[in-house]
């Protein structure tokens, strides 16, 4: 399926598919070990797909897809990366056999740049609606997954970046004080839309977000630490046994039991976005079509190549 | 009254009598001591009713009764139980001589275990109703008391019981790692309804509380209280002495103010129980009566029978 | 314009003017340094206002306004003072050249101690009216302020005088054990009025903010440090410079995507008073006039009265 087709067809229903999945209850223990498979074989059997900028690994035994960006140089999340996206997280939240996703960056140093800004720069209004929608659909999949989502956080993630970890499960970032993680749209003069705020709220609370939000604050990963922003600091080299630890942990729990507390717990924020799609399209262009703010991005952009020189 | 009829009676109305008391504005100090009792004899009039499971001693000259759960073996909430605790709690509220409560166990090692699973097994919806209807009362009348409420956690105290807990005014804990409170339903692949949830958001937040209930967590103490879960650690032996200087200081307030103050803390909360309140009791009937979570109760009860022998 | 005018017409429009300030955009790096006016000059030209109860300066190279609390003895929020102040702030906010103030006390050990009990004591229905409006409309204006405001708290701050930090962006306070703050309107026998407790919560989260207001406990600074109260303690002789340097910090932003930031984060808060203003007056009103409350207060300002003397 194209993704503007995907991207469409999801836009028009209005309604995201969280529950099109049948109940989990009756796996709550994992499919069986295959008779095939010696049990403690390292190399489990494996269904993986690749596409131009996420590569995805699913152990069958396990239960556990394993999805790596790999969008050189910084994985930003371009209308192409964000629908590649979308469309491995519905092929694994329909597997029956995937349970639980681990998300990292394939690159070093960085885990993702965020929001493509040369989508948001000089480009028609179609393409902005067509972005921003994609934008949507990859949070509103993301944070309304039935799948335990784990981020391990393997560099710096600002803005949308940080957006994707927000929105999983849990973080695990690399104990690296040269990795930041934080929404710093205020930084570039543009402002985070108010479901990346209801996010971040959730997460640190709201005298936290509201400086953080306010000052554009990129925090180094103690500091995120200190302030909740992420759930656990490992050495870099560790952070992978960590994610997979961490996920044997979550999916000890029954799937059904889980999923509809996860959904409990996030359905107001979710139901937000939903109500008010259309509206938050037509905000962003309006925004984003100013004369002053794309001279503010293009002015970022060129400090961005500066600083590449 | 039999348990049944208050039950109904409060049911029908389908309002919470919060404010049925007098205004306690003009009895902010207490009452006057008796003329009969020297000050500082050290044992006070007391008045004190008993029934099969719950013990209360009102000591009037501070106002302050005290409520022990004396239920074998581990104090589950049972419908004759939270029909009692309703009623024992109304006594109170009516008493005008009454200004706090101190809520722990007689029972070693155990606070409350929660709501009682023999009365979610095998029976019919009537018995559901009207099960889930006397754990909705308890709640709305612990949550929205106008006396001060300290539970002074003296052992484990999971699901139900750490509800109990989480509805008190202040939560004081034997300092003890082996004692865990928790809402661990998922553990059971039961959920929480979201009353407790929001209870528990109430009191740790929105992120501890979303990994804590996808996790059916336990705290050991000492975790429970990093995480803000209870209030305070004090050595078991100091756990009544504690408890006595804390309602102490609460009740060094006038009555008036701080009833006011807590119901406008607790007002939404308990609204929205209010307003969903048969909603809720037919999700849970619906819940409950499927084949598949029969089968996981009937589990667990088996697994708590053979931890037993 | 007279006090009662400003106020009339607020009221009437009952509608906050949050927006009437043309975007700041274009300003974000701050008017360009005067050519009279040579570099580092220690002096730099400064606009200043004084009123009976507050002095205010505007450095105009900065960009920075100073408003100095100058009312003794203690700095009661009367409703002369609650005008001045709105009235100042009013001035900064439509000045192109300021765009961020600093609020301190010019009296020694106090910031600021909160609402004049005279004004609510023995007083018309009239009266009332007129000054609970005022209380209102002061918090409007600074909680929903599009200047960057810092709090520098150079003294105790009991009740109205905690809301005032409490509805700035920031909060700097001397690192001084004998100065408090708090919402402490419950050992009055008075109830913080639920956008008191909307502002509290929103900055130390529902527990500890349903505590301290049942309580209406006066933290010491080390302890609002703790519980977030305050954001930062520093030694008295510093206080200044650490606010001009975190000033600093917030004006590096440009000013416009700060400012929609800032209206997102505290929206829902601000129009929720908007929407009960009259109701809100009307159970002032009511509530002071109660012979109870009445008497209550006149018994705390002989307390006052005998320790001063």
């Amino acid at each position: 399926m194209a993704a503007a087709t995907l991207v469409r067809r999801l836009g028009r229903s209005g309604v995201l598919p969280l529950c099109c999945r049948p109940p989990a209850w009756d796996r709550a223990r994992g499919p069986p070990p295959s008779p095939l498979q010696p049990p403690g074989l390292p190399l489990a059997p494996c269904r993986s797909f690749s596409n131009n900028k996420i590569q995805v690994e699913l152990d069958e035994s396990s239960g556990v897809a394993m999805m790596k960006f790999k969008s050189p140089p910084v994985n930003s999340l371009s209308l192409e990366f964000l629908t590649e996206f979308s469309i491995s997280l519905e092929k694994l939240e329909n597997d029956r056999a995937c349970r639980g996703v681990i998300i990292t960056s394939a690159l070093p140093k960085i885990f993702s740049s965020g929001l493509d800004i040369t989508e948001m720069c000089g480009k028609s209004v179609e393409h902005y609606s067509e972005f921003w929608r994609a934008v949507q659909e990859l949070w509103l999949r993301l944070y309304g997954s039935n799948l335990v989502t784990v981020a391990a956080v393997n560099g710096s993630s600002p803005a949308g970046g940080c957006l994707v970890a927000l929105s999983c499960d849990y973080r695990i970032m690399a104990d690296n004080p040269k990795f930041s993680i934080g929404l710093n749209e205020a930084q570039l003069g543009i402002v985070a839309p108010f479901w990346f705020k209801d996010t971040f709220v959730n997460i640190v609370g709201h005298r936290i977000a509201e400086r953080s939000l306010q000052l554009g604050s990129l925090h180094p990963a103690p500091e995120a630490h200190r302030l909740g922003l992420v759930d656990e600091l490992v050495p870099e080299e560790k952070l992978m046994e960590k994610a997979a630890a961490v996920m044997a942990q979550w999916l000890a729990l029954p799937d059904h039991a889980r999923q509809l507390t996860k959904t409990m717990m996030r359905k107001a924020v979710l139901d937000r976005l939903v109500a008010h799609r259309e509206e938050d399209i037509k905000n962003f262009i309006t925004f984003i079509s100013k004369e002053s703010i794309q001279k503010s991005l293009r002015m970022y952009m060129e400090m961005l190549k500066k600083k590449k020189s």
